[in-house]
């Protein structure tokens, strides 16, 4: 009987997983111009971690997470989402003493997510994040917002919409904060039972529920905006001013929230405008997260950064028609008729490799017909046909797939023939 | 209070993770030039995939995976190893229709097993391997082999060996295992209890178990050698005879097993012979599965592959002394004096990495002095200073860290001065 992949998950195969190498060595390429250096956290990270780096009233803490019991008693959970075990490991490994700050870091790996898979939405998916710590300069917030949008330009993406928010420092945030619990409270019995817990423990994921989106008080909730305080003002306006001397294009959504306590200052996220795309049109979510380190351990650490998932920026790709260069191509097959023959092909195609020649030859003792069938699927430039007759010679009949053109080389010279 | 990462794993971090990139890349390399390509399949997979494709009776399904529940009740396994989901996906996907054949994938990819954390021994660890599937003409077992040995060439080792073995095809490993039986049967009770188990269901592991290793009867034990019939030692000697052509050195060990049900002929192992490298010496294994296809529910296929432990690797590399190229290098770093110069330097920088030079600047507003200590640290070959009156004029000086030598050059041109 045959075993099954888990359900919301996915094989990623040739030829798609070219696609994830172009996004990949274009992310990659991007941190390396923009000094960002990987980190590679491990797969499961200790329950605690994400109740305290994510949030114990959010959806992916209580409903979403993997957890386990490992075979020691602890209680691990597969890691949801990347920020906080990245903070985690700046703090245990106190990367806060390291003499070039910010620390800014990439990573680039599968997060777990036990929601009803759907289009665009996996159990297991991949997400590229960056993560600047240790500065509290507008300037930086707005690097990591260009980051993101120079990954989905570079790699064709044209429908594009930014969205910016700011939720202010902990003065704002709380002022805010009480403004929303006075105008919630009167008629908080009208709202779901989740809505109901929000409103002592998280008031401003109210403004993100989707069971309640049209209720009237909704419209009227009070805007962070007008609870700014000058300071946070002036941060925000900062960030917006240095976005379009990025040519960056924004909009302003005081809605856009990110519910989590320790989250503050600039909030964004990126969505895909492409007509068709689905219901869910969210590429990318950042924001800074200045309490985080300390929540996790650490000394008082300013903080920013974004996620954003791979499957999602393919889904948008082809929304968007975006060809990408992925066709297969291999610079020489090896035919070979008669035994001695072959047998000499599995040194010279060793010979070819060795000079960085991508090299092919047949595994199925097939006929010279199906050997040319096969290198012609493989898109092979260049096809060498040895026999025992041209071996013999020390010889070997070399053709270029795209001229048609025929030469004879010597045996011992046909790796240099391709310099 | 800080949380820790858990027990067995680790944080891979710059500046390692360079090293990681470098074996990464010279794999994925290396397996275009030899025409792999990359297979992703999820981390966790049910669990009857490993009881079934790894073997009931083996260590690793028995004491070290990773199990757990998932939210609808399903039993699951974080991947202990590659191969079975590997094969999972080849029947799942019913690879065995490609008009290529073999099929010939990579994966790379974190797995998972509980064990006791040593020197070199992680729970998490990184794995990369190959599998060819479909074909059984003993030039790809050479191929496979040449594969791992041109990677560890490749960085720079060169104290390796390369164990032998053929375990037969069913008929010769039948024989065997008969006479394994008759011979440890009479005095099975002076066995650990484990290997008085393995008697019945796999008694070839019985040879590489630790604690009974010192027992009389081991030596005595019947060797695999004398049981290969005629197809399976002409299978063997055009394996070595292929390996000799690719001047590989090798040793023939018929102690050298890997006791899976639907393992057969070709069986190998390559191991470090560094000094001080540690208990556990040996850096990759693989062999020929030629039943494993079928086990998974699909169509009887030949396989082979290998797989290897990227933390392993790095700890040979470590023992012979191998120094990489790993430096951390920028183009330019940007040093700004006065509130308009440093707001500036933004767009600047941007400039500069939209054409490919990776660029940095302050982001704490430092003085003068501690950015240029800050380029210094970062290797930057050039260092740009911009001041209010630089920036009145138009001009940024730009100074070349190697030899020192100074140039003003026009703001709007300072990216192309480094075309």
């Amino acid at each position: 009987m045959a075993i099954h992949i888990p359900r919301g998950t996915q094989d990623i195969m040739p030829p798609e997983v070219e696609t994830w190498h172009l996004i990949e060595e274009a992310a990659r390429k991007l941190c390396s111009l923009y000094q960002y250096q990987e980190i590679r956290t491990p797969i499961f990270e200790h329950t605690e971690l994400f109740s305290r780096g994510v949030g114990d009233s959010t959806d992916i803490v209580e409903k979403e997470m993997y957890n386990f019991t490992d075979r020691g008693g602890r209680n691990m959970t597969l890691r949801p989402e990347g920020t906080a075990a990245v903070v985690r490991s700046f703090v245990e490994n106190k990367m806060y003493g390291n003499p070039d700050q910010p620390v800014k870091l990439y990573y680039m790996g599968p997060m777990f997510r036990y929601e009803r898979p759907q289009a665009g939405r996996y159990r297991q998916f991949v997400q590229f994040g960056i993560e600047a710590l240790g500065s509290n300069d507008p300037a930086i917030d707005a690097e990591v917002i260009s980051l993101a949008m120079a990954l989905y330009r570079e790699l064709g993406l044209k429908k594009l919409k930014l969205v910016l928010n700011s939720l202010g420092d902990t003065e704002s945030r709380k002022a805010h904060r009480e403004a929303l619990v006075s105008h919630f409270q009167p008629r908080i019995g009208e709202f779901c039972e989740d809505c109901q817990k929000r409103l002592e423990k998280n008031p401003l994921r109210i403004l993100d529920c989707k069971k309640d989106s049209g209720h009237e008080l909704m419209e009227t909730a009070p805007s962070i905006v007008d609870y700014l305080n000058d300071s946070s003002r002036a941060y925000f306006e900062k960030v917006q001013e240095y976005l379009k001397k990025l040519e960056i294009p924004f909009e302003v959504d005081p809605n856009l929230v990110r519910g989590l306590d320790y989250y503050n200052h600039t909030a964004f996220e990126i969505m895909s405008e492409a007509e068709g795309f689905g219901a869910i049109t969210t590429l990318c979510g950042g924001g800074r997260y200045n309490g985080l380190a300390e929540e996790l351990g650490g000394p008082e650490t300013p903080g920013i950064g974004f996620a954003l998932s791979i499957e999602r920026f393919i889904a948008a790709l082809k929304a968007e028609k975006v060809e990408l260069p992925v066709e297969r191509k291999i610079d020489c097959y090896l035919v070979s008729l008669g035994d001695r023959a072959k047998d000499y092909t599995v040194g010279l195609l060793q010979e070819l490799r060795n000079e960085g020649i991508s090299a092919e030859r047949d595994y199925l003792g097939r006929k010279l017909k199906a050997q040319f069938k096969a290198a012609d699927r493989l898109g092979a430039r260049f096809v060498a046909v040895l026999g025992d007759d041209e071996l013999e010679k020390g010889v070997i009949n070399l053709k270029n797939m795209e001229t048609g053109e025929q030469t004879e080389v010597e045996l011992a010279s046909l790796a240099k023939q391709f310099r």
